[in-house]
């Protein structure tokens, strides 16, 4: 029986089996844009009171009022409190390590003058107010708490509100440990559309933010893009990836167990390999049935590699750079002697990973750098969660009285071009002969 | 009869009146939802014929092949030739300085290494290839041109399609110049949604892009935050506004002539102005008065200062500045003495003009500063268009055999947490012990 589909990327066919095992696509459901146009109309109408009524409608938990939502200090402190030590403490050299690598990250405003005296710069400031949305059930881990969180407290975000449904009132006690842990100051048991309404235009009780970052499924996501401008957003996520080049030079099951740890998030989640020598390909083939049966989580690891993983033979690494680059991948293992190397030859990865020891799931909790990636080829064009994501910039131009005298002219005319007089007439009055 | 509508702060009404003033919303139209969907899945659907078909429906524009509706080099190169001296030396000269401005943006990989032989970073590589929306008719001017696409050649992209319509084969020859002065590699003569699927998905003659920027209608926008996800996009511009904050200092005249060259724009432009004092803001009006029948766009002006413009007497600079982050403008003058004082109280502007001789036009062609800005209270959580909208990151994780032993528990541990038993397997195998 096959565990995995085989390619190789000698065959005529292989760039069109690369893109079908590739595809996928988020639904854009007509049903559930409809739903969220109502919803985000709803709270934005009327409010605290449509916000309770979706809440009882959709979690099943009932309030008079919205402040009876907000899941208080008290209670994240003793679910803090409340955690195994060796979790609290690992939760703790995490939080650390994420906190150390994220100020690398933090952008710092800067200025400089031109010989007329002319300044101009850039102002690096963070955002005053976040929302932080944290699924429910079995998609809430508390490691993705930290990571959305930190950053935003390392950018200087003042105000860090998380909003989590907690369905027919159930609270997950990890989520709101890590909650504690990285300093969200408020958290409100609410999920859904109506959540992020309640984010975007604030209601009576819930203060309005100026952006929302956090996963959510696909009433979430829509919602999200279509508050987009109110409010800023982060991407939307789609499943989780990885992509392992090898050289044959790791213990295979190694490269089986890292293809694992990615195919046992959900059954839409893609693990595929790519490696110059067969034989390297058929031992991780062994390894994968080998160790499959020891996983606790084997039925979905089974799904997931079946439906969307492979094993693919290259021509050599360079020609698996290559391949990298299309696929663009969230997670990207090189998993070759002098991984080094290879680097000056990857353009697109959310993460890349190097060498033997670099584990995705050491970057997944604790090596430092963030875990939310961008996935679905998105590494094209964006990037890992970060603290940029809640800092932004302001441009600063001033213009010494010289620097008008040469600029002028030079706009006047130019706004002239396009029929713009009063902008022309505003840089000529600037002129000392004017 | 009244040219601009007074307000005062110390009112009972004020924050009433000014979130009155400041309010305006992109129409959220089903209507022009629906078109956009029809019209995106079809280009994806079949690419070519598709875009052809709509750009003979809506532009009037009839070809054969799609690649008839490329503009050749050699044309772009005729126009560029064909512009006046004076204007060919502005854009030049324009060009030149927003090159300069820009360098300073571009990020810069970085990583380092901690005790144990870890190393962790950052890589950052620009984007391979970007369209560019260029509207047709009023709004396409050459200026907006070099804003979109200087950036992007300073990131290193390495190919800028740009689309701009060409109702009735009608072509802007001023834009096409700037194309070929900012090294636009590709132009084509398509727009609306049609245009916007075209480079999101790709066709038989047009390359799929990465990522998306440039302002357009409300197809234009509507597409392109459907389309995101597939590629990146920039923000959803609304109408532009100025916030001069003044203390007197500075010619009534120069700062009416200020309000005026953000009226002209268009009749939903915004122009306020914040002062302590209410004998300068008579001056201000009486000079809008005395100025306004000098103006060629003098009926846009005075319909944008009637509907959406303000005089505003504020209490203090103080207080003008905790308004100005409230309503976190577009552009903010800045036109005191000693502007850079106030500058530290400014936490959400999209471009800071400190002094009376940084009028808001040098900026909008020549100062360096990009013109494309966060809109409608936008800057609360974003930033200029930069180089940065053109580069992303990735994570580097180089987890040494060492570090493996400190981070693989901790993963572990946490992993079990989450009941990811394969990450905390893939972890465990790195340990020496195991």
């Amino acid at each position: 029986m096959t565990v995995i589909r085989r390619l190789q990327s000698d065959s005529a066919l292989f760039q069109a089996e690369l893109t079908q095992l590739l595809a996928f696509e988020a639904s854009q459901d007509a049903s559930i844009e409809n739903a969220c146009r109502e919803i985000l109309q709803q709270i934005r109408q009327r409010g605290d009171a449509a916000l309770i009524e979706y809440t009882h409608r959709f979690d099943g938990v009932q309030v008079q009022h919205a402040h009876e939502l907000e899941i208080s200090h008290d209670e994240l402190q003793q679910a803090l409190a409340g955690l195994p030590a060796d979790q609290r403490d690992a939760l703790e050299t995490a939080a650390q390590r994420i906190r150390q690598y994220h100020e690398h990250q933090r952008g710092q405003s800067w200025t400089y003058t031109e010989d007329d005296g002319t300044t101009l710069g850039q102002k690096v400031t963070p955002l005053d107010r976040v929302g932080l949305y944290v699924p429910g059930g079995k998609a809430a881990y508390p490691s993705s708490v930290l990571m959305n969180a930190l950053p935003a407290k390392v950018a200087g975000v003042q105000e860090l509100i998380m909003v989590t449904p907690t369905p027919h009132g159930e609270r997950n006690p990890l989520v709101l440990a890590a909650a504690a842990l990285s300093g969200v100051d408020k958290v409100y048991a609410i999920g859904g559309a109506q959540a992020v309404g309640a984010l975007a235009y604030g209601t009576e009780t819930i203060a309005a933010v100026d952006k929302i970052v956090g996963p959510g499924n696909a009433y979430v996501a829509e919602a999200k893009r279509r508050v987009f401008g109110t409010v800023g957003i982060d991407m939307i996520a789609g499943p989780s990836e990885i992509l392992i080049i090898a050289d044959g030079s790791a213990p295979a099951e190694w490269v089986a167990m890292d293809l694992f740890s990615q195919a046992e998030h959900d059954e839409l989640a893609q693990s595929i390999l790519l490696c110059p020598s067969a034989d390297y390909l058929d031992a991780v083939e062994q390894a994968i049935q080998d160790l499959l049966p020891t996983m606790p989580r084997a039925e979905i690891i089974k799904k997931s590699l079946a439906d969307r993983g492979a094993l693919i033979k290259v021509r050599n690494l360079q020609e698996a750079c290559d391949i990298a680059n299309f696929i663009a991948p969230e997670h990207l293992e090189i998993s070759t002697v002098n991984p080094e190397n290879w680097l000056e030859h990857i353009r697109h990865a959310g993460a890349i990973f190097l060498g033997h020891y670099s584990s995705e799931s050491l970057g997944d909790y604790c090596a430092g750098p963030n875990h939310v990636l961008p996935t679905s080829r998105t590494a094209r064009f964006s990037s890992p969660l970060g603290v940029y994501d809640f800092q932004k910039r302001s441009s600063i131009i001033q213009v010494s009285q010289s620097g008008a005298q040469s600029l002028g002219p030079i706009a006047a005319t130019l706004a002239k071009g396009e029929g713009l007089f009063a902008h022309a007439a505003s840089a000529e009055l600037r002129l000392q002969d004017s």
